[in-house]
């Protein structure tokens, strides 16, 4: 049994992390903390978990989280960082699903999330947590950056084209739409309900902080200097991010081929026959990522669709497919569930 | 392992059967027949199973359902009826999640379902599979008939109040508030998204279906007549039924102590505590019903608010369920799925 | 021309006044007040206004409101109370959309709103806002209390069962859905998207505001004691209102054609013939009441449908309504387009 | 005054055009055929156009369309050629909202749209009724092919840059988003509330037939050829389009400038100030096109965000404005309505 602590479980990633923990044949779920909840059993701000949690929020002052063997932050960026090193010491592994550990540059990470690195020295110990790209240097993390949930998505959809080498790294394009729980749950106007429904736009055109990640995450897999237009979009759903994502091909190659032998082996990638478009619903729930890819007009660019559903590929089933590995679990415990269609 | 045959599994109440039976731990699934899919694999049709499910639908003529430990019929009324006779002197037991085993009376339901029976003998035997009313004969059943999803959330709202004769039951009133998936995946225009979402209306005033239902299972819980106003709506939401009920007390009673106890044992039957609102969304993809009691005004009238998922409280999951009882697995097995919440 | 000034445009009443306000023909908008957007222009704030509304937010303290011909408060409850005495003595007449000056009872109106009413006297004088109940007063009101969305769909539902004593008046229910816009521009979580999206729920069951109003405005219109046992819903739409309104004959009538006389000569109330159920969308966008009456087997009970746009009907339409009868213009000027479907 | 007809009323570019032409103070609707409704009045299919639009569907055998000053065609592509010969010899003029007089190529149309074209004589003379790209052709056309709604949106956000010559007009890419209405209202299972909502996805990746018009009009407008990678997706929204375009500058250039010259004379096309993004919803239910520019990292990669309501500037009020152009009257005479927010 591996015993887990969670920070902050009040977001939208805290309460999925719950859902999955819950269920998890492997798991004994310690504690929650949570400073403006305290006191306040999980189940009766998350109704649908009565009867599965019987645990309150604690106060994170009077919380032993060091005695967990793993503990996940599902934070806002900035929180774990604090923290991590007095956990490390007191012998626990972390998973952050916040940014604090995504980047190696102490540099670019100021500049993107607008704050001193607290620990600069564990960016680079820290393990970037896609399992399809640093598996093996997970399994040994003590300290994991759970990825972005855009940054998963593009990424996953970009690598066996950059890993290969057959495209213009330099002028990729990625056009992004996300649901609206990717925003968080936050008391914001333009997320509510009369503001983001029956409605579509884009956002952080001039820049959006997972561009960071996904440099860093495609500038590893390849030889060439990456660049990418990333432009994100609202979208009036609740969960799902649907990646489109153009390369020019510099080189002939057969791409549906390349990527189903890139994945073959990866649990939760799954590429389509030719000729197939992903729904977003599709990977509902499901810690899954599902391509598809297509070469209009037999031209020179590729287009990929990868979709993911962004709580989960995106955020706490990447976050727990990221404990089983640390863990040496079974990578898909407690993953299994298909997803919720319609 | 119990051997399950389906037929039909084309619709929503067939692919949530799937998603819940691919990982039932007790169940083997043998086959899923369609007249209009043979041949396809199931995966093609409901991508979401791609990598769980591997049979292809099955020619109904060609397919040896008799065989089978179970039969779950997840096609249109008026099918079931005509194989059942076949499949009970074959051995199968059958659990048909449409409406031909749901009335006791064959006139009845020829008034409602605009068909003769086929089978009226079978009616008499057939068990209404509303495990909170019926539990010990589901559990020998040979046939039974899985309750409508409106007629779960009221019955399951009005059942303490009837049981317990405390109001008057000649003039309930039920108005009930569906998702559009209890529609069907049927192409019709009024359930197109653009004539469903960012709408809000009755339908079926002056009488559904499922009425018929309410009126039988009632009936058989109480000694009084029973009578009810129900009103059914289409809510521009997927999943989901939102029972609010009202019922005129005729004796004092505290309310929410009698539906606490007469729910206390049941797994799938949660009574929030006072002062509580359930969410539709609280029981999505589980096999729950989650109820709250209000009295305004400590007036006469008792408000009842009942919810659940169609799709699986309403139909496949307490399908599921139903076989469970009549197989003496544990009656949760393959339904422990916590709600997906956003 | 009527020249107008807005007191508070940031909210949905008060976009929605903009929009109507921006094409009526005889009206002039000289001022939009908003303490904290003051200098902003009001088409950055609500582009779908760009080139049509030049005008910006002004600080209230240094905008001279006094002149205009009459003044809209789109502000929360307590603010035109305050303005509205000194408003009055410089001679502009005000329309109120918040609940300043709904009811009569001063005493009623702390309990619920939880102030000390700050202009007692004014709330004998000023006028309840329902055209169809008021209309003779209403033109000579110099203060108008606009209904609130909830109460102008159940009044008007009622309305005629009422004022011809043909029901139980006592035992009243109004089971009534809204769209999410009713709550406000607000950043409350409860009504972001990822929180109200694919979700149906009551809420203040035990006692909502608009019962106040409902019992003050049927009150008027009948000779019996009012009793309304009233539940709303929150519903994932954007706009609209559809109340289900159930009440018991105590006398043979002709329903329909209650209602077809009552409303005959109501330019905004629309009796559906017999059979039909109304869409909210078929009011969305357009200043409209749509009706349609049930009687279930022929039995006692009557089902009311109702159904408005609570931004329009329910809101700033009716406020224009109400001005066009302030100022003898036509009561249909500026409020002739319509709805938008699909 | 224009007399006006429509073949085809029953869609939603038909149901778009009554609600416009309703409100049009220069037209008066004679006859709406529909050979399925014929004898319906139309009020009764659309409750939203009670009291507004007295008409019945008619016979189209048995009405006389030609005495008509313009026929609107609101019917599947392929109807139109079959008619408008013989609407021109009796001196109708006429604007298809289909497909059928938009490319200038009959064998192109032929490959497009799957059918011999009838009147390929007519092709050349049909005017394309882009009025910001053809005004003065528009005026004086006997037939006009109105755009397709995604044709709009990507030619309109294009147009600049190609009639400038200053990106590399062979490698555009287009990546579209439309709301389901788009899909007009046909009975198919994959527009069902229960598949569409909450979820995202692409079709047509392989070549939509949109692109064939993009190419004409794109062609028309620049000297270059034009090679454009488009791929639409389906949003769960009712109404709108978003363009999301990209393209290489091969000449540095003042983006934002080049688009407000462009159109500082349009009507209907609003090119907002830097930094922004446009919501699809600021233009919904209005007859405009909303653009903003971007140029990210101030890299050769620019980004136009174009988004229209598919059903008005990308159906039915470009109809309407090219009505306007072709009989002398104001251009945005019956155009005048504000966006419907929230």
């Amino acid at each position: 049994m591996v015993t887990v602590g969670i920070v902050g479980g009040t977001g939208y990633s805290g309460v999925e992390l719950l859902r999955i923990l819950a269920r998890h044949p492997q798991v004994r779920l310690v504690a929650i903390t949570s400073r403006t909840e305290s006191g306040t059993p999980v189940a009766k701000m998350f109704p649908s978990l009565r009867g599965s949690i019987d645990l309150c929020f604690s106060d994170p002052a009077a919380t032993d989280l060091g005695a967990c063997d793993v503990v996940f932050f599902a934070t806002p960026s900035g929180v774990a960082m604090e923290q991590t090193p007095g956990l490390l010491q007191r012998g626990a592994r972390v998973i952050d699903l916040a940014a604090d550990f995504r980047l190696k540059s102490a540099t670019a990470w100021q500049k993107w999330y607008g704050m001193t690195h607290a620990c600069p020295d564990l960016l680079e110990e820290a393990v970037y947590g896609l399992p399809e790209l640093n598996r093996a240097r997970i399994r040994r993390a003590r300290v994991v950056g759970n990825p972005g949930c855009y940054a998963t998505a593009v990424q996953l959809g970009f690598l066996p084209l950059i890993e290969a080498g057959v495209v213009d790294a330099a002028h990729l394009i990625a056009d992004a739409k996300s649901g609206v729980s990717g925003a968080g749950r936050k008391a914001e106007v333009h997320i509510l309900f009369s503001e983001a429904a029956d409605n579509f736009k884009a956002y952080a055109v001039s820049g959006h902080r997972h561009s960071a990640e996904i440099l860093e995450g495609l500038g590893q897999a390849g030889r060439e200097k990456i660049g990418v237009t990333f432009v994100p979009h609202l979208t009036p759903m609740i969960r799902g991010i649907h990646a489109t994502l153009y390369a020019r091909l510099t080189r002939d190659v057969d791409v549906q081929q390349l990527y189903e032998r890139r994945f073959r082996d990866e649990p939760f990638v799954d590429v389509m026959p030719p000729g197939n478009t992903p729904d977003t619903r599709s990977v509902r729930g499901a810690n899954q990522c599902r391509i598809a890819l297509h070469r209009p007009r037999d031209a020179d660019t590729v287009v990929v669709l990868a979709v993911i559903d962004n709580l989960v590929k995106g955020a706490a089933g990447q976050a727990v497919q990221n404990m089983n590995i640390m863990f040496d679990l079974p990578e898909t415990q407690g993953l299994e569930a298909l997803a919720l269609l319609p």
